[in-house]
């Protein structure tokens, strides 16, 4: 088994390989002066069973292209089997036409995985189920969950949280967990009544005298979130904590999450981590390095990820 | 017929526009926060016969993506025809494995630009004709040649010209224009004695007393065009010129074309020039909207391109 990386996250992959008490194939992605990627493998790869760790975060463009010229390199290099390893998989919310005349982005990058040559994708907490059906190869989807559902035991007296969905669409994601934890569940039931006019938030469930765990699986300008909890604490939360798998953070994420009421905003290393992330006092990050590392090593035993849920 | 531009060259595509007497397609090609691509097109297309307007140039990988999103959503949105115009074709110096374990990434954009979804590709001056192979889809490779010629015809007395390729590999391409303006040719054959020594440059052919006519497809750093005008000057050439059809420009080429001996540059508007090429005095821009525009409406009419090679 061979574990490759790209330029997005080799600290994640660097811990993966770690975990399997392994070390990352030595591997040459650079830049020409013209800023076009030039892939060397500077190892053997036949016959090999090659896993490319690779979040297509941002810069997106850039790190997809590199992980589908790392594929191509090692397809052209003879690996018997390469999967594509994204613990953030890019242009997911495009998963639809949200207009007339849009494109549907996940489906072409899903496509475009495969016409490199991908056997196999492994990834994590994909923004929607539906996404996996964009591909003709076998993909995993991890969970995040049981990471976080141990945090929280170690956390919380689980008597007294509750878990709470950011929109109506994350309802699923976050029953996963209050049940895991066995916790009630409220929502966060967000409504503009006319264009133009601020969004009103309304709180489905009683959330008085509860420490309030928001789930969801992309934070990204924050916005949404220091909204929630401060619509939780205003009804009587006693604290808000988020547990959010990708941390995309763009433009003033972290300073608005930093001055916000959030007591934490968890999140996992499925995207590397600024210095900016790392200094904030109320972001934390968990590693999801262990359950990769497990779903790797599984995938080139041919054995089920599927305990990897529990 | 509709023309749709991406954001790398929109002057260019404007410009055939223009010369089709034509309006660029209503398109808005945008970033998300988090700087992913979103791409609407804002007119009906279905039925129509489209040509997207993208160069692959820096930043190649944005750009790239560009093109295939806008591929997409033409796709979706039930356009009849896709053409791909790309008058310059990025990642083409990836053609071949330049080492064990190393990519073709020239041949991985060509499936790419096919997995999108475009019928037809048209470019300019590839940088391998065997790049046309790459693709299962029709290409057309438009040359500059014929509007290098005019260029140089109405400046210069073409019996005290020398026509000069930089390298053994562009012999052909320099000898395309020597046989339009009738002029001789003569080969700049750089040799490295040892490794670690630097290049020698031997001149085959004599260029005493005339106006040497660099010719070559692609400048990026400039590098090895300022050493070849300097080697023709001291084998007594008056002057030196270059004609070469795409201004990469990386890095500080600009600065070290105009600190060169060289009288003049003249590059092609394939790739959008910025305001530095603009500003130097010794580099020269001629369009080949016209070329392009002709061809467009050639492939339009299912007519043959191959009279805009005379
Ligand atoms: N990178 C992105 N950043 C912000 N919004 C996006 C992004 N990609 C897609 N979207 C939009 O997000 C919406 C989908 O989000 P959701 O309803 O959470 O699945 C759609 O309206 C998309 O147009
Ligand atoms: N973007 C690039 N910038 C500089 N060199 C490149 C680039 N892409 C490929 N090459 C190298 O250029 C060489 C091919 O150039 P050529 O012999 O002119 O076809 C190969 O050794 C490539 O590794």
């Amino acid at each position: 088994m061979k574990i490759v990386a790209g330029n997005s996250n080799r600290q994640l992959a660097q811990a993966i390989a770690g975990y399997l008490d392994s070390e990352l194939t030595q591997c040459a992605v650079r830049r020409f002066a013209d800023q076009e990627i030039f892939v060397e493998i500077q190892e053997n790869v036949r016959g090999e069973d090659v896993f490319v760790v690779q979040s297509t975060s941002f810069p997106a463009n850039d790190n997809l292209m590199e992980l589908l010229i790392i594929i191509d390199a090692l397809r052209r290099a003879s690996a018997r089997r390469i999967t594509a390893v994204l613990p953030y998989f890019g242009y997911a919310r495009q998963d639809r036409k949200s207009a007339a005349r849009t494109p549907i982005s996940a489906k072409l990058v899903a496509n475009l995985i495969t016409e490199a040559g991908a056997d196999r994708v492994l990834t994590v907490d994909l923004h929607a189920g539906q996404i996996q059906g964009f591909f003709d190869i076998p993909t995993d989807n991890l969970y995040a969950a049981p990471v976080f559902t141990r945090d929280i035991k170690e956390r919380y007296e689980t008597n007294n949280v509750m878990v709470v969905s950011p929109d109506v669409g994350g309802v699923v994601r976050a029953r996963a967990i209050a049940k895991r934890i066995d916790a009630p569940l409220a929502i966060v039931d967000k409504r503009r009544e006319r264009p133009g006019e601020s969004e009103v938030m309304n709180i489905i469930g009683s959330v008085d005298k509860r420490h309030c765990l928001l789930v969801d699986d992309i934070v990204d300008s924050g916005g949404t979130l220091c909204n929630a909890a401060d619509a939780l604490l205003s009804m009587g939360a006693i604290s808000v904590t988020a547990y959010i798998t990708h941390g995309v953070l763009s433009g003033g994420a972290v300073a608005r999450i930093t001055a916000s009421k959030l007591r934490e905003l968890v999140i996992t290393d499925s995207i590397e981590t600024t210095s900016a992330i790392r200094a904030a006092h109320n972001i934390r990050v968990v590693s999801i390095a262990p359950l990769l590392g497990e779903a790797v090593s599984r995938t080139a035993l041919e054995k089920s990820v599927s305990s990897l849920f529990d």
